[in-house]
This record gives C-alpha cells, sequence and structure tokens, in this order.
C-alpha cells in the first residue's frame, strides 16, 4: 500500500507558514486550511502534474461542467496524533476503495491507487504541525475529484482535478444531537447516487435540513423515498439503534453510504458479543421501542462525529426523548474507536496507518 | 417585467470581439462563448456588484461549497434572430421563476427578478452579432447559481455567485434519436430535486447514460425509482406519446422539471384541438402500443433540442422502431414554435419577448 508511482509529485513549499493564525482551541469545522494542498489534473485520458502546492485559489473557466452539472465526488477522513508525536490514519484504505467508487457511479475516471497513498504521506508530513494531539483533535482530509472541462451541455467532462485539502478539527458536534424522521423528503432512491459520495448528494439535502433546524432538530434520519416506511442514515452519518441490549442498523444499497465507522462499529460489536442486527429498520418499531421504553439509544457513526449520540427524535407531531447514554453503547463504541485512533489501544483489526 | 432596478450593472466591454475566431456553421454545443458574460456576487445577505465583463475564467477557492456539495441550480433558454435582425426570446419569465424555484430547493437565495432581466437585456444587447438568423440557430444562455463560500462542512453557503452565460447554437442534435427506457438506474425520487435544474441530477445521469451509449441509445426515458413502471423524462427533455392521434405525457411532480417547451407543446395541442391527455404513463402501455402498431411517435421536448423525435426505444431485451415521423405531430410542434420563436407567426400565446 505504500509503493510510491512512478509520477514524481512535485513540491512547491509555502514561505511562511500560517499556523501561528489559528487559534487550535477555537476551531470551526472545516474552515481553516493547513499551509498545504495536493492537486493533481486528468488530461488526455491521464492523471498527470501531481503537485503539492500553498493553499490557495483555483482558475476555472465559468463553463466547467462541475459548476453546471455537479459532477464531481469527495472523501472525508482524518490524521490522529498520539502522545509520541506519531501520525495515523484510520482505514485509509477503505476512503481510496470508495472515492472511485463513488468516481466509477459519476462517469468520473478512477484515481490510481498508489498515488493516492503517496500523495497522503507527503502533504501529511508537510504539515504535520498541524496535527495536534489530545482527544478529539485531528486534521480533517478532503480528498475530491471535479469536473473542470469547459462546457455547457449535459455530457461527461474529459477534464478533471483531483485534491486533497487539510482543515484542523476539533470535535464535531457540541452538545445534544435532536435529530428528525423525514417524512415528505427524501435523500436518495434505488438506482441512484446515494451510495457514492458525490456532491450533489449534500446540496440536496440542505433545505430539508433547515427546515428540520427551523424546528429544533439540527439532523434528519432519511427514510426510503418510496414510502418512508425504513430508517436509513442521517446526512452525513450511518445510524444505529439499540433496542434492549440489541444494536440494529440498515444494510448498505444503493441508497445508503457504506460508512467506514459504522463497518467498524460493526466489527467491534462483533468482537465484543454485543448482539447485532443489520436489516431493515422500521420507522414503527422505533417509534414502538420508544414507546414502551426499550429503546435505549440512537447515535450517528461517522469520520466527521465519530460517534454521535442522539438525545431525541422527532415523528409526525410527536417528540421522543431518549434516556441519557452514559456508559451506553455510544460511548464505548466511541471510546474503542478513539483508542484505535489515537493509538492508546492495541490495534486488533490492524486499522491504524502510519504516516 | 422591463423594469429596471436601483443597482447599476457596471459593463466592462472586451477589446476586441473574439467573434471572428467562430465558425458558426460547425458549432459544438456548448463550447464557445460570446464576448461578455453577466456576473453578480451575494455576501453579506444581498445580491451585489451586477456586472458585465469579457467571458474569463474565474478564481475560487478550493473549498468552495459548489465544488464539494454541488449546491447549485441553472437555466438554459435562447435567443433568436429573425430575417430582419430583430432578437427574441422565449417565455423568458418562466425561466427566471423556474431559477428561484430551484434555488429555493437547494437552499440557494432566489435572484431578483428585474436584475434578471436588466441583466439578460444588457448582455445580450451587447453580443448582438452572436446571434445568426436562420432557422435553429440560436443564442444559448445559460445563467446559473453556485455556492462559492468557502468551507468543508456540509451546510449551506453563505455566498453565491449568479452568472449569465451565453454560448452560439445550432441545431442540437444530428440524426436519429434512439432511447432507451431505465429498469435498474433512476433519476430522481418523491422528495428529492428532481424537479429543480440542480446541478448533481445532470452528473447523476452520466453513468446510465454512458451504458446506455454502449448499447447504441443517445438519451435514457427515465422511470420512476420505485418500480419502473411509469415513463418520467429523458435528461434534458419532457417527453410525449403519441398513441393514435391522442398525444400523452407524464404529469409534473417533484420528480420531473416543469419544462417550458413541454408546456408550450400542451397549450399548442390544446389550441389546435389535437386530444391531450397529462397523466401517469405506463411503460407497459407504451410497449403495448408500439406491439400492436399504434404508437405513432415518441418525441422529446426542450430548449436545447427544442422538438426531438425518437426513432426507436428498447425495453428490457427488445428494440422497437417507431415509424418515420415527417408529417406527424413533432413536425408539426417543432414549426409551431420555431414560427413563433423566429417571428415568422403571429404571437397569440404571448410567448416572444423582443431584446
Ligand atoms: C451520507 C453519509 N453517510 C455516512 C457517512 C459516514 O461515513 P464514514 O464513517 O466513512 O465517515 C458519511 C460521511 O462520510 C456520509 O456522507
Ligand atoms: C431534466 C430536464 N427535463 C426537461 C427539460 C426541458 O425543459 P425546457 O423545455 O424548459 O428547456 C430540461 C431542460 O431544460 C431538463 O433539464
Amino acid at each position: 500500500m505504500n509503493k510510491v508511482t512512478q509520477d514524481q509529485i512535485k513540491v512547491q513549499k509555502i514561505g511562511t507558514s500560517k499556523i501561528d493564525q489559528v487559534d487550535f482551541n477555537k476551531l470551526l469545522f472545516g474552515k481553516d486550511f493547513s499551509d498545504h494542498m495536493f492537486e493533481c489534473d486528468y488530461i488526455d485520458g491521464k492523471w498527470q502534474n501531481p503537485t503539492i502546492r500553498p493553499f490557495g485559489p483555483l482558475t476555472l473557466s465559468p463553463a466547467a461542467k462541475v459548476f453546471h452539472y455537479g459532477q464531481a465526488v469527495f472523501e472525508g477522513m482524518k490524521a490522529y496524533k498520539d502522545d509520541n508525536g506519531k501520525v495515523f490514519l484510520f482505514r485509509p484504505d477503505e476512503n481510496q476503495k470508495r472515492i472511485n467508487k463513488s468516481a466509477v457511479r459519476m462517469a468520473i475516471p478512477e484515481f490510481p491507487e498508489a498515488l493516492f497513498f503517496e500523495a497522503l504521506h507527503k502533504l501529511i508530513d508537510l504539515d504535520r504541525d498541524w496535527i495536534k494531539p489530545g482527544n478529539g483533535n485531528s486534521l480533517y482530509l478532503r480528498p475530491f475529484v471535479m469536473a473542470t472541462q469547459a462546457g455547457v451541455s449535459a455530457s461527461p467532462s474529459d477534464e478533471y482535478k483531483f485534491m486533497i485539502l487539510m482543515s484542523p478539527a476539533q470535535a464535531y458536534y457540541t452538545g445534544d444531537v435532536r435529530v428528525v424522521i423525514a417524512e415528505h423528503y427524501s435523500r436518495s432512491s434505488n438506482g441512484g447516487v446515494g451510495a457514492a459520495k458525490a456532491a450533489g448528494n449534500y446540496g440536496a439535502q440542505f433545505y430539508p435540513t433547515n427546515l428540520a433546524r427551523e424546528k429544533g432538530f439540527q439532523q434528519v434520519i432519511w427514510t426510503d423515498s418510496d414510502e418512508h416506511k425504513y430508517l436509513e442514515e442521517a446526512g452525513t452519518m450511518n445510524v444505529f439503534f439499540r433496542i434492549n441490549d440489541t444494536l440494529i442498523t440498515a444494510p448498505i444499497s444503493d441508497r445508503i453510504l457504506d460508512g467506514v465507522t459504522r463497518k467498524s462499529v460493526i466489527a467491534l460489536a462483533e468482537k465484543e458479543g454485543i448482539p447485532i442486527e443489520v436489516r431493515p429498520v422500521l420507522v414503527s418499531e422505533i417509534v414502538a421501542a420508544a414507546k414502551n421504553g426499550t429503546l435505549k439509544e440512537i447515535f450517528g457513526a461517522g469520520t466527521a462525529a465519530v460517534i454521535s449520540p442522539v438525545s431525541a427524535f422527532g415523528y409526525k407531531e410527536d417528540v421522543y426523548e431518549l434516556p441519557s447514554t452514559d456508559g451506553g453503547y455510544s460511548t464505548k463504541f466511541k471510546k474503542a474507536l478513539m483508542d484505535i485512533q489515537y493509538n492508546r489501544s492495541e490495534d486488533t483489526f490492524g486499522w491504524r496507518y502510519e504516516i
């Protein structure tokens, strides 16, 4: 996996680091960027000119296809630093595979695996100081690909740009997460692009999420577009439900993102002997469980938030408050995941990847 | 509608026109752009700095939200020139309303109607020479709005850019259009963004359309995502079916774009006394009609292609060839629409809009 390609990455270093201008105790997620970024263009049928240069603006034609047709995919991953200054990624091979899977669905050429890893190594190495040790601190990595060819006809681009941006992050959510179950709007459908991290999937959720916010909910839990009977996932997290001692989560489909955190939680649950069911989850059974007191926890799982306990959910006219989760599964999984990510526990699964 | 706003559009003219570099007899759709473009930014909660300047590149942060979350919408309209050099738009009020409807669904601020029209007037007036008279010739107009704020957190942008680009065009389709009926992939779903001209809707169709092309079809006719039982629309056209003498087209829903050409065809059919049914169209009834010879025509309707007769459709393992449409409804509607667009017939509906 560490193999280096023929392509030499050209590195142009920043004159003076911007790191002193950033208050690492007051980070807004995704707002500040590290000194360098990676860039590689797809032209004439091949990826070329891999370059690391100071984070800075792009120059693009206003007719670039990404602006008009949303032909773009992305990934989200994090670099963590342990107390000895060692830096780790968490299952980066999963993100590498997934960005290419997303790319295929969006008619975007795949990006070479070896170059993906070489870029990560070189880029993270240059901006190592931007990763702060300490629980919850990380450097959020945003690989993405977008269509850059100029042309306002609705057909795939012949040119693309692959980039990696890096943004220092603290914990993603502050406070309670209250969610609402979707009854009218939907995120994806069978045969659609929901399983891809396609740019347009996210913009499409902003309006319904704004409506939810106006009612006091931070996130929407999406349901199937046909009948709104099955619970699928949240905007940037997969979702787990605990009824009595059993953990339940929806199966992967072409409507649901195959989350790295999700599959890690499933693996941890299996290892710990926690009963876990991966199967369609009915809204009605969750509402019934909330009513009869057997619904113990709901939590989201995703790279940005790690594990995000849900304190209440809204459905139709009602709001269901959940018991406090201290000591629950969400606390347990969050600790287990973060202990692996920050190199505080044995890595029995081989999930850590040192940079 | 012609009212001018307080905002003064700043105009920066090109030094030397590029018009001589363009071969107007060999235009590729959406490839060449006229001398000028319009640009206006949404910053601090309002649209500001409306500017016309030479067509040229944009400078954007690589973290601009449009790249990551596809928060962008667009329109497509055309300017036509009659034989006396007069220039007309076709029902531009419909596009103005629709871009704002799309914007609302994508959590993008609406663009002021008066400024939209003022920009169209000034911009088209400057590049009047780019519009060639003659049937099929036009200047394709591409208004669009995109999220420009830098930030890789999945939430609506605080900043946007509205632009209008203009591209000289000839007829859109050359040759037969063969379409395939979608059986697996889908374009949109209930509660989704299919009724909006949201950028991501188009990129999401490229892959399934590529698969169709490999099988010899140029376009996909999308079906409902639940069961693939109902015919909805094509990638950039609404679709009409003629069984015996009756015209049938699917009703507008939140899955289908409310096309200007579609509603114009419906109005023309009603005026001409052609029986028209706007109702869900079953795949099975179209296949049956193709088999028993009552399916006379299928055609697409959209700004780019005007009316695009379909010569054959594929469904499951079979391909159904359609009779030649010369003298059919598609020929009739195409002529009626173009006669209005090119100022060759009386405009009883008030659809022409002179610039
Ligand atoms: C739609 C969606 N679901 C789930 C997730 C969680 O995936 P992961 O755990 O790989 O970050 C994400 C975020 O990446 C997402 O965008
Ligand atoms: C999805 C879709 N359907 C239909 C149409 C046709 O709409 P109009 O006739 O307004 O161009 C378009 C093109 O604009 C479109 O993008």
